[in-house]
This record gives C-alpha cells, sequence and structure tokens, in this order.
C-alpha cells in the first residue's frame, strides 16, 4: 500500500528535505504533498486574477487560490506532519492542525521542547510529536513498511 | 430561532464581555459558550488526575480534558468568533479556525488590522473579519434578527 | 412534530405571506424561516466592516454575511420552499436548490409554467413543483397534519 | 498527483476548449469531465425511455439521466469551473455553484464584470473568480504543479 | 429521554394502533410517527399540483410529496418498525429497511412466519424480527424504559 | 473515466447478460457488478460456518454473508440498475432502491408497466425507469461516453 | 447547557451511583445514560421473541436487542465514561470504546493502574483517564460547569 | 475488483499466516493489511520519540503511533477479520470490532466456541462467525469470486 504524507507548516528551513531524503534512503512507500513553498509565488497566488489596492483583499484572493490546494491535499493525504519553527505567528500551520483534527485525520507535530506549552492544544490532538526530521522518518517507516 | 456562537481565542482583554453585552442590550435570541478562560485553571484542568512531572503530559492531560469541553462546544455552536490579540502565540485560536473550516462551521474572525498578513490563510477562510466586538455585535444583530 | 420550512427566492412579490398566511390559516404546526428580504439592507449587509471602494468587494463580504445566516438556516430546514418570478436573474435561487439537492434536503419549487425549461434541472432534483403559494400551503399541510 | 476539474456552465461558446488546450500547453495533470454539451442531446436525454405529451416531463425526465452523470462527476472533481455566459438563465450552472458548495468541493467562477452583482452569492462561496479562460488555466497550473 | 418509533408498512389491518395502546398502556416515553396512511390520500398526494392523464407520472407526483413525509421522519426517527402483511407487493416496506439501513437506522421487523425467506436480506439488517405487535411492544418497553 | 454499474434484482431471466453483451457491443467504459445470482449457492453462504436446524437463522448466517459482499458493491457503484420480473417477492430488490436512495446513489429501474403502481416509491427516488435492457443500455451509453 | 453522559462498562459495583451521586451533589447539568445494568434482564433481552435452543443465538438476539438502546444512546451522548473493573472480559466495554472513537465520540476511561498496558489502545484514543469514579465527577465538573 | 481485509487481533499464533495462504491457493483478488504483529516494536513504537520513566506514558506514546497505522488501514478496508484467542484480555481487538461497527464496516469474529457469551455483543454486530481460519477463507472465496 501506498501512503501519502502532507508536509505543513514552516518554509524557511529544509526539513522538509530532509524528510523526503530520508524516506527515500529507505525506500518507503509514501508520496509527498505540500502546500506551494516559495513564499513569493504564495503570496501573490490571486495576482493573476487582476490588481488589489488594498492589502487584505489581495491576502484574500492569494490565501484562497492557495486554499484550493491545500485543502485538497489535506483531504486526500492518509497522515499530515506539521512544523512549527522559531520565527514567524505560524497560524497556517496550526489551522491545518485543527483542519485535520476536525476530519479525525492523523497528525505528527514537528518542533523544539521550548514551545510545548503554547501547543499545548494543538499537540493534544495530534498523533505523536517529534523533535527531528529523522525522528518524524523512523515513525513513517514503521508505520509504513514494519511488518 | 435561538442561535448558539461560540467565542474562542484570546482572554486578556474583556472581548467577550463586550458582545455578550452588546448582544444583551440589544435582546439577541443567542447564547455564548466558550472554553474556559480562567487562565490557571484551564492549565490544571488534568491535575486532578494525577500529578506528571514532565510538562510536555501535564500540558498533554489538560489540553485533553478542556478539548472535550471545547471540541463539543464548537460542534454545537452555529457561528464562532475568533479572536487574536497582541500577545503570545495563539496556536489554539488557529486551530479552532482550522477546526471550524474543515466542518464547514462558519466562523469571524476579530483582530486588528497589522496581522493582516500573518492571519491570511484564517482569514480566507473566515466568513467575516471584524476589527472591534461593536462590530461583532453588529453583524450578529444582523444575522439573528433582522426581517 | 415541529416542522421548519425556508423560503427561498424572489422578493418582490408577497409569495411569502401568502404561505405563511395560509398555514396559520390552518394552524399548520410549522416555523417559516429565510433570508433578510430587505433588499437594500441585504446588499449592505457587510458594510458595517468598513466601506469598499470596489463593488466585487462590497458584494463579496455582504454575501459572507448573508451567508452566515442562509446557509445556517437552510441546514436547519426541513423543507425549503425555491420561488422563481419573472424578473431578474435569481442565481441565488438556483444557488439554494443546488445546495439542497447536495444535502438531501428537499425543496419545493414555485414558478410559473413558461420557464419549465430552463429550471429543469432545478426541477429535476425538487420534490414538487407548485404554480402558486395556495398549493405550496395544501402540500405543507398534508405532510404535516395528514393522518 | 492527478487533478479532475469539472467544467460547468455556458454551452454556446468555445470557453471549455480554450481551458483544455491551455492545460494541455502546459502539460498539466488534469482530466477534465463535464456535462453532456450538446444542447439538443442533452434536451432528448431521456426520450429513449418513451416519448411524453407533457412538455414539464420530458424535461424531467431528460434533466434526471443528466443529473445521473453531472452529480456523479461534480462529486468525483477536485475543482470545478462555473461559467457565466451573456445569455439565457443559466439556473443549472448556479445550482452546481450551490451543489459544490454544499459538498465543500471548491470552484472557480467566470463570468463578465458586469454580472457581478446578481452573481454575489455564487461568488461569494467561490474560491476564486476569473474573467477569462486564461487566467483559469494559470490558476489551473499554479494548482496542479507549483512546486 | 423521549424516543421516537416510526411505523412503516401495511395499511390494512390495525397493528399500528395496538403498539400505540400498547406503549400508551405502559407508559412508555415514545412519540409515533408514520406515513399517510389513509391510502386513497395517499395515491392522491400531488393531485393538487394538477392532474395527470399518465399513471406513472401521477404515482410519481403523489409518491414525492409523500417521501418529503416519510424520509424526513426516518431520519428523525431513533427506532423504525417495518411490518409485512400477508397481501401486496409491500416494496415500499422494504425500501423503508434499506433506507434504514443505508442510514444505520436500527429497525425491528414485524411478520409471519411463512415469509422468512423472501425477507431474509431485509431481517438480515433488522435488529429484531417480532410476530405479533405485543413482542414490539415488550421489546419497546424495554430498550426505552428499563433501569 | 471508468464507471461502475451495479446489477440487482431478479435472478431468473438474462437481463443482467443483455445489458452486458450490449455495454460491450458499445465498447463502454463499465465494470459490472452483482450479488451472487447462483440462486442455490446465495441461500447456503453462510452453512460453511455450520450447520442450523432453524430456517430462520439458516437464512440469517447466509444473509449476511451475501450482505459483506452487496454492500460493499453498492457503496462503490456509480450508478445502480435495479430490476423487478414478474415473480416473487422481490424484497431484496427493493430493499437495495432504499439504500441506494439514503445513501445519495443514483439508480435506475427495470420493470414492466404492469407494476408501476406498486413501485411508486421505488420509481419516485430513482433517477430513470426503463422497459427494457436495450434501454439502459442507451442510458448508460449516454451517461459514459456521450460528449 | 445541558451534557449529556453515558456510561458503559462493568456492572458488578456501583462506580455509576457514585458518578451520579456526584455530579447531582455538585448541581451538574448532566443527563446520565447506560445500557441495561440488570445482567439477567439483559441476557433475557430477546427471549420475549421466541426461545432459543442455540446459545450463539440466544444472545444474539439479545446482544442486537440491546444494541438498538445502546447504539442510540451514545450517539446521542455528549460524553462517554467507559469501566473497566477486576473481573471478566469486558470486551462489550472495550467495544463501545472503539465505537465512540470511530464517531470522534470523546471518553474517559475509569481503571486501575494495573491493566493500563493491555488497555492501551483503548487509553490512547480516550480523553482521560482516570482511577476513581471522583476523579470523573472532577472533570465533569470542570467540563460542564467551569466558566 | 480487488478487496482489501485487515486482519486485527491475536498475535500469538499463525492464523494470519493459514488465512494468507488460503487465499493465495485459491488465488483470491485480496490484498491483507494488518497491525505491526511483532509485540516488542509494537510496544516499543514510540521509542523513537524519547524514553518515558512512566509506563502509562511510554504505552501510550506507542499506542498512538501503532493507531495512525491502524485506523487508516481500517478505514480503508473492505472487509476486517477480527481474533480472538486463548490468552490475554485482547480489549484491542474488541476497540477494533467498535471501531468498524461505527464506520459501517463489516466485520468477521474469529473464535472458538467457548467464549460466545462474552463475546455477545461484539458478535452481534459481526457480519459472521467464524470458528477456523478455513472458514474465513471459503467465506472470502464466496465473497470475492463466486460468480
Amino acid at each position: 500500500m501506498n501512503w501519502t504524507v502532507y508536509l505543513s507548516g514552516e518554509i524557511h528551513t529544509d526539513w522538509r528535505q530532509q524528510i523526503m531524503r530520508g524516506a527515500e534512503a529507505y525506500g518507503l512507500p509514501i508520496v509527498f504533498t505540500s502546500a506551494v513553498t516559495d513564499h513569493e509565488a504564495s503570496d501573490a497566488a490571486g495576482d493573476v486574477l487582476g490588481k488589489e489596492n488594498d492589502n487584505f483583499w489581495r491576502d484574500h484572493k492569494s490565501s484562497k487560490v492557495n486554499a484550493i490546494r491545500t485543502q485538497a491535499l489535506l483531504e486526500k493525504c492518509d497522515i499530515a506532519v506539521i512544523r512549527f519553527g522559531e520565527k514567524y505567528k505560524q497560524w497556517n500551520a496550526a489551522f491545518d492542525a485543527g483542519y485535520c483534527a476536525a476530519l479525525g485525520k492523523p497528525y505528527i507535530t514537528l518542533h523544539a521542547e521550548d514551545i510545548i506549552h503554547p501547543l499545548k492544544e494543538v499537540d493534544g490532538s495530534a498523533m505523536a510529536w517529534a523533535r527531528t526530521p529523522e525522528q518524524v522518518v523512523e515513525i513513517l517507516k514503521y508505520i509504513t513498511s514494519k511488518q
């Protein structure tokens, strides 16, 4: 059986690549999906539909175009990995976690120890909390290929 | 018809009271619900089940006890109002927004203009964005009692 | 048992009042609900959240505020009556019909004979087609109170 | 990942072909589906089951045969594009939009600027509004193939 | 807690009355619902919408008007009792059983021993098979009021 | 796109073969599924689990083993064709129709004109009524392959 | 708001009464529901439908009659408390836990420390684990009445 | 059509291998899935995420990691076979049965005659009870390949 794993959250470090390389090294039967991770392209996703003068509506248009992709991929995935990094608000990652929780879709959080407390609701509905991409790879290996 | 409105998010200002007083002044047919907003009680929600030495598990137990309440109330509400204030990570508020989005439950965000950009995914799935509790009251008045 | 009947569509004649008066005359156990039928108020539903220069966004804000109400009421109703009149595009009425069809919510259409052909998809998923409010009242009487 | 895009609405111009050719030129991983767009064949879809003297029932039979196809394809698609042209009532297009909205299926509207106001409810639940088939192609390219 | 019990099927004997009287004698907290059991009125349910020359369409209109009521009541009930008598095809009773089965709604069949074999699929998805209205009353008493 | 069509009901004539041969002759992209149509094997489906002295329980065991197959295939199909012949009670066919109706699964009935009246509820929820296998083949051709 | 709490599992000690008395002492807005806890009556639930010679079928009939009640009450409850005592297999309690988990219904387990390991899957999907009825009462008090 | 069969429960005898070999010998179109059946690996599933001093939390972490796999596989399977052996509590097997029941997923139990009574609720919602792996193979053969 093939598994689909959605990688959500922080886009400033190479955690996605680490997980994908690790899964590839083990030959795991996983297809990885993700939002568009090119920050500028993501912010401009709706610009082709016409320029907006008001920042709220520019963001609104782009976030809806992005949501066509992200919500479809979240609904099709078997597991989501949701990463919180050190910077920025990352409300979209927490939003994805809530979205998964309501769908009954299992997710694994990936974050450092110092943000345990503000993430307690997000971790409370998660199936696992990992500190490193390597841990995520080991968990995915166990889930998808252990006999 | 009676409406149930869930008030999610920031607990350090009196925005909940402002909305409830405003709705009461208009005599709107609304029952308001909420998570436990006493911060210390909320953090200690699981302590009665036994002390934990490890902070992660203390938070985990409490967040699950709280989730029994919050997820039941979210699922029973007709509308959620989700407030983002000036301080803290507020990932639980974004989590609630994602939870509502996946359930198809309409929500209204309440936040200042300077955090439009980091909230674009949360606002993108919202039915309205308000800047003040008064605006929320006016919207609720229109929805629940306009002929 | 009480029934809830949602009245959707045309707002320029008094068909809603005719149905409600007819139901009242028979003493039917029905609560009627509806979108806001004051055209100007409906178009201005989002104005309290801030003025928009662009008509598209003004309409967008108002239609979302209205949708908080209409989609909640559609989901709570037992039966919808969907009226198509002689004027205007009335795409919102057809939208409500599609919304009901996808939810498996039974609806009755109310329209004149000369628009049978363009309404064939809408009528095809309807449970009944009525030509007059009196017919709707008779059907509702049968459904809700015949032994 | 392959995506399925349902093309709904107006059948008098070649907007479907424009979108399909554009997607093909970019090599997008999209399968396009649609109602039967041959107007006469569509109106006659039920005739094989026996002739009807009454136009209402002829339309009724045909619209139900068509609905076997359209509702199955709508439920299987990842995205719908819903086109409103210059002529006719096009209630079936608005019906499809409402159907998508209730299923939580994302849709993009495609229409000219002069019908913004009568389409405000339909656009209010849409994920994007495009004015040209080229814009739709660009949005589909971004969603289905942007890294 | 109050229970709602839908009584489906045969309309030529007084089995409904026997069950209702039995439940009343025990003071059970049950509301009983049912299709319209006046055969002629049921066949004529759609006549108010206009006469039909073709029997198929007359039946079609009436059965859809009746379905507004029956499907709403089936979806609201806690338990259905489905009665097969000695005469007629009673396909509507078997249809209701299949409808309940797909909804996960528990139903009790009520029929004589000599039709066990043709009812084996209907009984196979039932929660109980009773031979007499008295047995149904005893089962309902146990379910709704036994401590 | 491939379509799956479930053939339910009467097993004493070759209507299934007629439909399958017709679809094959047209090269339609359809996979046909069905209950086990070998009457004796079907009645004995549960015998391998141990003999029963009581006919009710023998039927019960077999009907549940058969239901593992039929309900899975009904839920996976895109369209069901439900056939009522001249003999026997055929309650299982009406049961399947009700099962489809509750799932929102489109079905086509196939039966002669003389049983229109007792089948009115079953036909009322159907998407089409055909009199001959040839008509079914034509409808399937239109739905699955008409451009 | 009123809450409904289903009490599942062990029937040989008075843990249900302890919880109900505790909730009453605090005046909590809770309605408690439960399976029939009279062991003999529960085993005999189906006997009124006719005696069985084979124990498997006697149990089968009774367990289905009981399931009409238990599954309806589980689906209507807001929270389940699932108790594992010292004796017997108690597979029905674990079955109820799995049933709740699949419905997304929150449950609290109540059991001693020495059976943590065999209950790890059941506890893994629980929202809380309590060792005493008093702890359950405190958790219910917090959830249903803390401001 | 291919079928997916999930094998749940006891891990101390080779019943899974017997069923898989039997299915292979018949060439049945079945993919078998299962939880991780290596007891030690299963208990240690969460260890890679960090050691725990408290046995409850070690079990909790591991059971959640295992649940990512088991609940995904249960939701994807067409049929589950749930085995109860002679030893241990096997609450996870009963949990899986309840999980299947709530999802409407058909399952077959596999257990000896002497535990009929404590398994009556689990068997009451099952589609079949088998005593031997050979019986399961015969049932699977009938369901998946009988014409």
